[in-house]
């Protein structure tokens, strides 16, 4: 009898083009559901279907009214007329980059990857999205964020979380045991986009990740090696590089009194203490996660000491944490990574820094994060590089479990266009290499034009012309300046007649003639300087 | 009394995990619509859901023994113990690009822009998905091959398609009316993925367009050089460029005595004649698309017409062509844009085809298709370029309709891939670009050789060292020989006396002995050349 009731919604459904109204409120699913389930309804029990439209038991004339009213209200928002307002955006926690900041972003990739080439990185590439499986338990409490494609038929898919992921399931399939491989790409995550600390929901990831069965600490110390070399050129400011252990962090999580089935959520709360005061961290630990007070404030001992090599040392021989096993293996990889560090000249700017967690549930050993120091504009931009030691993720695809041990670092490259585009003064930022402009005084040169800028292009000179046929001098000169274009070849009858070309040079003005035969090499030697 | 039914399914549902053997057989959205419809009911009619569960009117056991003989054939699928068998792959029409396929990937990338550059062309990314709407309406019939994603609160929106509708959404947003810009991203298209003839459903476009009001054929015709540039450096054989106009298709189709509502989809049937022969296009046009056999017989006259300017001048005489205005237009310009095409020495590979149509709907104007004419290795790899003139996409997204005159082409990079991963031979790609590695002959030298390469990266060396504490010599000169690295420092207790280190050539096995101080400039010297 209450198939009744979907009879009517959907006559109100169609009414009103609710698929459409839906649509446009972000709910169709919702509107899909309804329909759909009504048609599961009729088609499972058609018999019972056939009911007068007039006998409603179960509802009333209220609740229709209300729903009706609803639905009015909805149709309201759109005009009118009823017609769609057209939204020309980019999707939430998006956005396009203009030409200058792809200038920008382009000098920002170049030293990142002259950086992984230097230190003998190959580079991959995987698709946008995996199978939803791939990504399923892999990011603890951040699952929630993933993107998932809408099921067209075939296969459940979700856009990639981050390139680590992607990079273990490339491993186990092709049963690669040893690789050194950037990785540059967008991962998607449907965070609450801060876009002006430059968080956003599409974003670059610049991965760099040793995998292979190695001597401890050397590859790890050579990611740091990595961040302190590209933090440097880019020359963003001071910054230090705090490094932590999840062996530390679960020792001392066990001798803290920590049961182990709290770790990980435990561990989520650390992490937040980049953000939170340890007064608020505590709370969430004790009220929401459920920690005896007594624990939290062991916990707040430690998650306090920073230091080096020396703390790593004093630690070893602490009588709560020398209790535990796991805490004690990684305080000695810290102690041997500051070796290794040390070596590199790279100490002065790394901190062993017990409050480090990384949210992310992948890391089985040493972690780091690189911050910036000098807060620049009085907005924090967080953690501009991070990562860690992953040595199960592997092992998590491969049909066997044949583990592949695994450490990387993570450019956080948004945050750093952020300051850097806060940094270039915008008039200043050329976002083409064109050397020269073919350029002429008169009128019905265009022939003329285009043939001497097929010239130029085929001797590989960057050339530019204006796509009218009698434009004026002034307008291309113009167009020079404000392009930084360096050279203007003009063309006219006298400079036909004579076989030459007048080169003019934008910023001084200065011109001369040069034979058409000498103008390739002339505009080379101008421009390579 | 139907409530019972769902609740007597809801109970096998979670017997047998349901959700799980759904999710495995890509069906999980029908299963969760089955659970929200069931809640749906519960929560609306609660009051009549208090029935017995043994009471079933309107179901029979039979339909509850066929339900559950259902569900226990897809549990047999995963296996005896229920466990979930892991799909190690890329999502269908999807691939992993490897680090050879990279370093050609990153070969022709680098010749494409070098000429999108040479004409000076900005650059500018947009996200990898837009709002749903914003696709909406501009590809016409292959829309359906659009990737929405879930709706997951918030907007709906999907995967875009190509680089151009994002950029003319990109323009009306940013109120751009003068642009030459080129972009290279990924785009995606649910199509049946012919992978071996380099057809995927992810894949990279290569877009060069040009925006603005400018005189006639002179940006059109620079696309076409592009072209003509591009598959020349990128040295794939011999080729030939197609030309035609949507005018002169439109004006054909009315001439021909094609209703107006069926240019787009006769246009459609015209655009497989590169893949069907003319009988079975008007097969297609006649009995599925409804038009009638004589005008489908004069479409076939017109579409086997081929040839240079002279066509286009012989057309613009035709007693039936000259009728349609709109033809005549495309022919003026197709005969101005040949004229400007000999200026820049291209026509030799340029053919104007009237049976190009191009599926878009976007298309005004001129359109053009790139096709390689040596089959190599007997497959045809289809168009490996393409483009056109769309006046009117930008238009449709500005709210006061706007119009910004466009022309672009589109560069088929995933088809040039495949040709040139089958030219290239394997084992002489190098992945990276290292120019030495640091090595030691004897135990104990970590510390050294960390030392050492450090010093080479702060100089902006390419060096590896390999991540042991004690490698054997031979392994480190087979590993350079493997990569390629051309050059080894040795060190040993002898060299660390002497300040000197030992500077190996692989390939002639050559070793001289370097003092430190000038390693670097020797290793510059030795390598820059």
């Amino acid at each position: 009898m209450h198939s009744d009731l979907f009879l009517v919604l959907l006559y109100f459904f169609f009414f009103f083009e609710i698929h459409t109204i839906f649509l446009h409120c972000g709910i169709t699913m919702l509107g899909m559901i309804w329909v759909r389930a009504c048609s599961a309804l009729v088609g499972f029990r058609a018999p019972t279907c056939v009911r007068s439209l007039h006998s409603f038991p179960g509802i009333t004339v209220a609740q229709i009214d209300e729903e009706v009213a609803k639905l009015l209200a909805l149709k309201a928002q759109l005009g009118d007329d009823g017609k769609t307002q057209f939204v020309l955006k980019t999707p939430k926690g998006t956005r396009d980059y203009n030409p200058k900041q792809m200038a920008i972003r382009e000098k920002v990739f170049n030293t990142i990857i002259r950086c992984f080439k230097r230190h003998g990185a190959e580079t991959i590439d995987t698709p946008v999205f995996e199978l939803k499986e791939t990504l399923t338990g892999k990011y603890g409490e951040d699952s929630k964020l993933i993107y998932d494609l809408k099921d067209q038929g075939g296969e459940l898919l979700s856009l990639r979380y981050d390139l680590t992921v992607p990079f273990a399931r490339y491993l186990a399939m092709n049963k690669i045991t040893n690789i050194k491989r950037y990785h540059i790409a967008k991962v998607y995550r449907r965070d609450n986009p801060a876009m002006t600390r430059g968080r956003y929901r599409e974003f670059y990831q610049c991965d760099f990740d040793i995998a292979g069965q190695y001597d401890a600490m050397i590859p790890d110390a050579e990611c740091l090696k990595i961040v302190h070399e590209i933090l440097n050129e880019l020359d963003l400011g001071d910054f230090r590089i705090k490094v932590n252990d999840r062996r530390i962090l679960d020792g001392m999580f066990a001798v803290c009194g920590v049961p182990d089935d709290k770790f990980r959520t435990i561990c989520s709360t650390v992490d937040k203490l980049d953000k939170m005061s340890w007064e608020d961290v505590k709370k969430e630990m004790v009220n929401e996660k459920g920690l005896s007070e007594e624990a939290a404030d062991q916990i707040g001992e430690y998650v306090s000491m920073q230091g080096g090599m020396d703390l790593a040392e004093r630690l070893l021989q602490d009588h709560k944490m020398s209790q535990s096993k796991q805490a004690c293996a990684g305080l000695s990889d810290i102690k041997l990574l500051f070796k290794y560090l040390q070596l590199f000249h790279v100490t002065d700017k790394v901190v062993f820094d017990l409050s480090l967690a990384r949210g992310l549930d992948y890391y089985t050993g040493v972690i780091y994060e690189a911050v910036l120091t000098q807060a620049k504009e009085s907005v924090s931009v967080g953690s501009v590089a991070g990562g860690g030691r992953y040595d199960g993720l592997v092992g998590m695809f491969d049909p066997k479990g044949r583990r592949v041990p695994c450490v990387g670092v993570s450019i956080g490259i948004e945050r750093i266009f952020s300051i850097m585009e806060q940094k270039a003064s915008p008039e200043k930022v050329r976002t083409t290499e064109v050397q020269i402009m073919v350029a002429s005084a008169q009128k019905n040169l265009l022939e003329e034009r285009l043939q001497l800028i097929s010239e130029l292009w085929n001797a590989g000179i960057k050339a530019e012309v204006m796509y009218k046929k009698n434009p004026k001098l002034l307008s291309q000169l113009q167009y020079c300046e404000e392009a930084g274009i360096p050279l203007v070849a003009i063309l006219g009858e006298q400079e036909l007649k004579d076989g030459v070309v007048k080169l003019r040079v934008v910023a001084t003005r200065e011109e001369v003639d040069i034979s058409r035969a000498d103008l390739i090499s002339e505009i080379k030697r101008r421009t390579e300087a």
